[in-house]
């Protein structure tokens, strides 16, 4: 067998005393990514090199490990080093043909878009009644703000200081280490989610099986690695499992929703939230808590999470869009003094900034009293269709189905035996216009629950009953097969 | 020299008929990742360990592989592999410490927050004086957006569809090939870049040297390799050497600010941009337009950018920040029908939906005029001040300064001779309060140009007078040393 030729290099004249690694390297580069394809070609060995140059063997031979780094020469025998096959460019239309990961793919539609058919029942969203959200109140503030004469119409990167300074104040009444100074204000809880798993120093991040899809999603697309800490909604987390797992993966952080988990609703005890913070300072790992749900349950207040309880090195995210106004896209992240300039930088280069005019209008909704007058309504509602839900369950499903209950707030879980498929019925019931999200995608492994979510502050009790109702029809027809 | 012991590890029972690399990989995994620390153990050797699993030596070492690559054991010496030192876990607290790139740390702080001095002149600022703003008209848009009763109160991940229409049909009559169906709104230019860059197949991006600060970090920050382009605001682009760095890095995009590039205010030519589409093709890569300055300087229709030249595979970005109103924070990208999907998945991860409120009423601003009245009135002011700046630095600037003539829009540059010392003048400026934004490190290596940008757009016209004739006092002190 032939070898293919050596290949010939041109180096022009230098000034420099001592020709450089640099140097070569970039003359060889510039030559490669000619016009002329010379992939194949022999480069010259090292000591003819040197020769020619008058340089040392070894500048030579950093030069080539560096070409072979940037991919343009590799080592195809021990005889010697090849121009590498050349990458085909992609034709200037296909740059952004596949987007980052083939995960993305996955990540499947938001079912509650304003592109969704509203006469669907959403028998699964998190999201609260619209019928309920203070809209009037909302225009009120907006009102307001654009008529003020002293209005600023910049924005801050960190957040307006006013809006996070009652943020910090109605914390600190939760029984939480929280100033002003150490709130990012972000547009809701996905980017709270991005800016705080960019600015990780560490690339694995535990979470729950089941697990919240689109946090999952991001932190992937963010380059971390995670791995799943089981979470039973009748029994709660399984701590040896948990500790195994903890072991095995050493992770940098958890991510954990602490109050109406999501998928399974699951609200986590004070046993279990200390034995996470002994973890934590066990393993050495930080924790990020997200409390999207805990302000829709009555008298969530008395029921410390894990900021509370752990102190102010537990990063706390939540978000107005589930309570109060999906479309103001309004959230924030809880810091420390030892963390927030890292976590304004990552907003800051993430989107230089969230809408200002918002963040006036939420902050004007909060200081009027609008916020707590329309939680209590809210909680009174959840209260209400919690128990209409409960009624309905216990009314109308077959004796084999079960399900938790929470107490009240946005969702409970539902759960099926085994032998029902779920996949039917949420086929047969979207022939109903009724609407279910599958969740078995979002188990780790082998789903360890069997059920779906049950969503109650979007539905009215009408029409929580119909479609319980054609749920029943569908479980029993399953449970007869 | 005493070899430490060998490590002694323990198999539990199995069902398996094959005990699988997996299996053996997990159990070391967990023996390691124990409390007790034992690092510098000998692993058992391959043979040894295959018998006494009774699997073929070849499994063992597969096993092996992976648990070097997960960086649990290593290889020392020739005679076997050693558990590797643990990597210290981080204090609890210590997580976020170092946000993800050191870069990060060189990312200023917006000088047009609302944190800013209202009394210090910003002599470089890109945005646009708040004086001149719409805020009465934009009041009366989201007063009306949430009296309507039929308001959806959720969002689109893609973007309200009458906005992404009327945006598309708008773009549409300056020559673009663009449909609503291709357009993502995003909140501001910013999340545009990233969700763009996010969405990359190509790791190395070409930008334009001196480059957009924030573009650069962001675009690092999501894993991308940049380098520089040079551009000199009074010749142009330098071809031979766009061509020489186009072979060398072989760029999958190049992100171009076409019109009052950001900072030296540079407007591509014609020819030029016939040029870069020609590369594009020749080479295969991407076309990012970032349009954020045009529609401030009048008659700017009649001057097409890439898109409008290159066709539909050129992605264009633009945001209403710096002509209608920062505190909105809305923006979008155009793309096609090929990118488009992607577009909106990167999206969606990213931060789920922008503001549908913010949306809404900007739709309305935009579908009953306001926005053609308000463009059309800040091409006036901007024409005014752009010939009182001209006029001033004609008055003011001793004879060796030099300075740009963009015919109006937001900013123009101005150069100094290379012995002037600007790091000095903006220090002597900023104890006067007036501030001008140092640009030297927004070149990729030395700068070929020795000048500030001057933003007229900001300053009323007894602003800018006293700022110039400040900074012209400093450079003649300047000159004469």
């Amino acid at each position: 067998m032939e070898r293919p030729p050596y290949l010939r290099l041109h180096f022009g004249p230098t000034s420099e005393r001592q020709i450089s690694t640099k140097s070569i390297v970039d003359t060889i580069r510039t030559q490669l990514n000619g016009k002329i394809d010379l992939s194949g070609c022999r480069l010259p060995p090292i000591r003819a090199l040197a020769h020619q140059l008058g340089v040392s063997k070894n500048t030579i031979q950093i030069a080539y490990d560096e070409l072979k780094i940037l991919g343009l020469i590799e080592g195809r025998d021990r005889a010697g080093l090849y121009v590498a096959t050349r990458e085909k460019s992609l034709p200037f239309s296909e740059v952004i043909k596949k987007v980052g990961s083939p995960k993305l793919k996955t990540y499947p539609a938001h079912p509650n878009t304003l592109e969704h058919s509203p006469d669907e029942i959403q028998l699964s969203t998190v999201f609260l009644d619209p019928d309920i959200l203070p809209r009037e109140k909302i225009s009120e503030c907006y009102r307001s703000v654009l008529k003020n004469p002293g209005l600023r119409t910049h924005y801050s990167s960190q957040g307006l200081l006013p809006l996070r300074e009652i943020i910090a104040k109605r914390l600190r009444d939760r029984g939480m280490d929280a100033d002003a100074r150490h709130v990012v204000i972000t547009a809701g809880s996905q980017p709270a989610i991005d800016i705080t798993t960019r600015s990780l120093q560490t690339k694995i991040v535990g979470t729950e099986d089941p697990f919240y899809f689109g946090g999952k999603v991001l932190m992937e697309l963010n380059g971390l690695q995670t791995f799943g800490l089981p979470v039973d909604p009748f029994v709660g987390i399984d701590k040896v499992i948990w500790e195994q797992q903890i072991r095995k993966y050493r992770p940098g952080l958890l991510y954990l929703t602490t109050n109406f988990q999501n998928p399974n609703g699951y609200s986590y005890t004070s046993e279990e939230l200390a034995h996470i913070i002994e973890w934590a300072h066990e393993f050495g790992f930080g924790l990020l808590e997200d409390d999207w749900g805990s302000e829709m349950l009555s008298y969530s207040e008395f029921r410390p999470g894990l900021r509370a309880l752990g102190g102010k090195d537990v990063l706390y995210i939540n978000s107005y869009t589930k309570k109060l106004l999906p479309s103001l896209r309004l959230g924030y992240i809880l810091g420390s003094e030892k963390t927030i300039d890292n976590l304004v930088m990552a907003k800051r280069v993430s989107c230089l900034g969230t809408p200002a005019l918002n963040e006036y209008a939420l902050f004007e909704f909060i200081d009027r009293g609008h916020y707590d007058t329309h939680l209590k309504n809210v909680q009174q509602i959840l209260d209400q269709r919690y128990n209409n839900c409960l009624n309905l369950l216990r009314e109308l499903m077959p004796p084999e189905i079960k399900w938790t209950t929470p107490g009240g707030g946005p969702i409970l879980w539902l759960e099926f035996p085994k032998r029902v498929s779920i996949e039917q019925i949420i086929q047969n019931l979207k022939n109903k216009k009724i609407h279910l999200i599958p969740t078995q995608k979002t188990f780790f492994k082998t789903p360890h629950n069997h059920g779906v979510k049950i969503g109650y502050a979007f539905l009215k009790e009408h029409q929580m009953q119909k479609a319980l109702e054609l749920l029943a029809v569908e479980l029993v027809n399953e449970l007869k097969k």
